[in-house]
């Protein structure tokens, strides 16, 4: 059979598509009943909660095909649903795949797709439990829901940021949105550091873990939309402002190479770049030490970049003092 | 603002979308913190399983805009995933709503669709607790997660049918059907009863709840890609082959009268027709009048239709005993 028609898929049918993808699951902790069944049974850990996300990727909306390769797309479609879990300091345990096949993909993209989101999902002892496939008339479309879980002491919401803490972030920021430059002029040559991480992101599950349980953080938000919009939704969620230094923000080797040539550093795309995937937590100030110390262990570089403050709003400051003028704020569907 | 243009949704914005729908939202057992956090918070009930399953719709392969009005497209998209929850004899607690919104839809239906999700969402204690937003560049594209929960010997699977056990189903078969049939050609005047059916399919929770909380069924499924290749699932998942009797699928009033003019009954659409979102289900011989006294109590009709075997695959027969001719199997995408 030749798989890498369009016909493979229409040959093998709903059914075998679902086959296929129930053959190369491998399950974890607390599935009962996985593929198969009208719904998914699981088995909840004795006195955690459960932790619930769900996104949809859609084509030329959130990727194009002619620059995401479907193994690192599968990838990145339970990514950034871990990456989501991981905001809460939860634990990734199941998740839920459906597919919108549109006639023209191969099942050669469809196999290298669940390939590389049953690679990720290995990787994050997540158990692929159910899903749905059917016909799309468009683009393919994707849609993951993730549940993770915790124990409710341990669950860190936006809502918990204090005045006076401090603003953090895990790695470097931007480089997701600088790929995402690149790629869209067709530029696929250098820079290849920040056009893996916007195809293939990193969630960064077991640092905030980490910090969850060792309770060092009073808010955590991944960053999808922008370090600026997504630490706009700690402030707003707690009540608080903040004031972020323009220049702490982190930037990546890759980031500064590339953008040398600029007249300026492009701190708006660092600021306002979404998908990076990296976390914005708040703490108290006494644990500066301690967050440093174990974010290096995690082996994850993070940064100071900036204050919460009890006036509302979020500010941006140059290193004079003077407000950093924003360009763009972070990524919003409709406008 | 005027919210029945397309423009009224780039006003508002994705987070307006979303403040919206929360806006509307009535919470029930179990949700700790709903919409607004990178992950919904809730607490599975002591001692239960937790039981998941999803669906996607998309515009122009599940549904057409032309004839299906928003309010009740909200209702059955979240319809058919309680089904999921009920066919495993499960209580659905929480869901997650995703919309890809095409530039040309208007605020308004958008919300006449929320008002219809919400609404069956309530008449089901079903708490709305998160979901995705995005803009979509084809059509309308719906996905629904959701959660349910149940003891675990009160779980229902497709696998536990045995040898000479009833075969039967809940309501009438073939309604939805020849409703899809009445508005692809337009016809919108007969049969309201039929494309009702089709519009907003009602989730047989409460009957099903009723049989798994007796423990009058071996195993269950629910009516989404017609009886036929519905039963095939649960003949298939417990080894085990089956007997339909054609003369014995129930039939509307309604589906009679439209067909009358036919020269035979159309038991093709009873048997192959899908989106009935009745239950199908087997059960020893020996609670045939504990089923028929259950589901009285539950204000629905039940019917057998055949018997449980253990050859291998499903037959369909006629009154005669000869074997009736299937011209088509049920609802496959790809082929």
């Amino acid at each position: 059979m030749n798989n890498s028609s369009p016909s493979g898929l229409s040959k093998i049918g709903e059914f075998g598509i679902i086959s296929r993808i129930a053959a190369g699951v491998v399950t974890h902790a607390g599935v009962v009943t996985g593929i198969g069944d009208d719904a998914a049974v699981t088995t909840p850990a004795v006195g955690m909660q459960l932790l619930t996300s769900t996104d949809m990727l859609l084509e030329d909306v959130h990727f194009r095909c002619i620059w995401h390769d479907p193994y690192r797309l599968g990838r990145k479609s339970l990514a950034v649903s871990i990456s989501d879990i991981a905001a809460m300091g939860g634990i990734p345990r199941w998740a839920l795949l459906s597919l919108a096949i549109p006639a023209n993909l191969t099942l050669d993209f469809v196999e290298e797709f669940i390939r590389g989101f049953l690679a990720i999902a290995a990787e994050n002892h997540v158990s692929l439990i159910g899903g749905d496939t059917c016909s799309s008339r468009s683009g393919l479309a994707v849609s993951v829901t993730i549940m993770g879980e915790q124990f409710p002491e341990l669950i860190v919401r936006r809502s918990g940021a204090l005045p006076d803490n401090d603003i953090w972030v895990t790695g470097t920021l931007g480089d997701a949105a600088l790929g995402l430059m690149l790629v869209e002029r067709e530029y696929f040559k250098g820079a290849t550091g920040a056009i893996a991480r916007l195809l293939d992101p990193t969630p960064r599950v077991s640092s905030a873990l980490a910090l969850s349980e060792a309770g060092l953080v009073t808010a955590m938000v991944d960053i999808s939309d922008g370090v600026l919009a997504d630490y706009g939704h700690i402030a707003e969620q707690s009540g608080v402002g903040g004031s972020i230094r323009i220049s702490d923000l982190p930037l990546s080797a890759d980031f500064i190479s590339v953008t040398a040539h600029l007249p300026a550093i492009p701190y708006q795309l660092a600021l306002t770049g979404g998908e990076d995937y990296e976390l914005c937590f708040t703490a108290h100030r006494t644990n500066r030490e301690k967050i440093v110390s174990c974010m290096k262990k995690c082996g994850v570089a993070v940064t100071r970049i900036g204050i919460v403050t009890n006036f509302s709003g979020v500010k941006v400051v140059n290193p004079d003092g003077t407000q950093f003028k924003v360009e763009k704020e972070g990524f919003n569907h409709f406008t």
